[in-house]
């Protein structure tokens, strides 16, 4: 099993408004957990820091599995506007992931 | 049960040792669980910010607990020179603790 830890960073006059819509995920966004992400929470920061963490069995296939989705196509290109450089990426492809550097279970 | 997500910053300079440590924390330091601390993992950028993540049904007391204990007190001392902005502070004070905007389970 992975732990997954990423980093985004909203725009910070964005801030409200990705804090309701994410207060309101579309249910067919479970999709997630049928592609494999578990335990799957989102932290943010008052500067727009946004923190991801998850537990997967393979995070680079449940990623793909999951942009494969259209639900998540859509989700992607609205969410894609809250976000700090992202060059033309969607949030999903401009992920970065930081190293698990201690585990106590 | 509460989701907790922190920042911490470690100097750039002293990352190697810091992975290091972590690869050999005190065994002492299981005492986190005793204190409530579970599925606790930290992360590190390149650049050093350190993000921890844990699970714990009340983590102000499970701080708490911990910040008591002989062992804590030492590894504390020990990590202090590790992080920025500290201000005089102990790590497990000075950790800065994030918003959750969303959870999938």
């Amino acid at each position: 099993m992975e732990r997954v830890c990423f980093l985004l960073k909203v725009k910070p006059k964005r801030l409200e408004e990705y804090k309701r819509r994410h207060e309101a995920v579309w249910p067919e966004m479970r999709a997630l957990r049928e592609t494999g992400w578990r335990n799957y929470s989102l932290f943010l920061n008052a500067d727009g820091l946004l923190v991801g963490y998850s537990e997967t069995d393979d995070f680079e296939a449940a990623l793909r599995d999951m942009s494969a989705r259209d639900v998540n196509e859509r989700w992607q290109r609205e969410m894609g506007s809250f976000f700090e450089s992202l060059d033309g990426r969607r949030p999903d492809e401009g992920l970065h992931r930081l190293e698990e550097v201690f585990h106590l279970s």
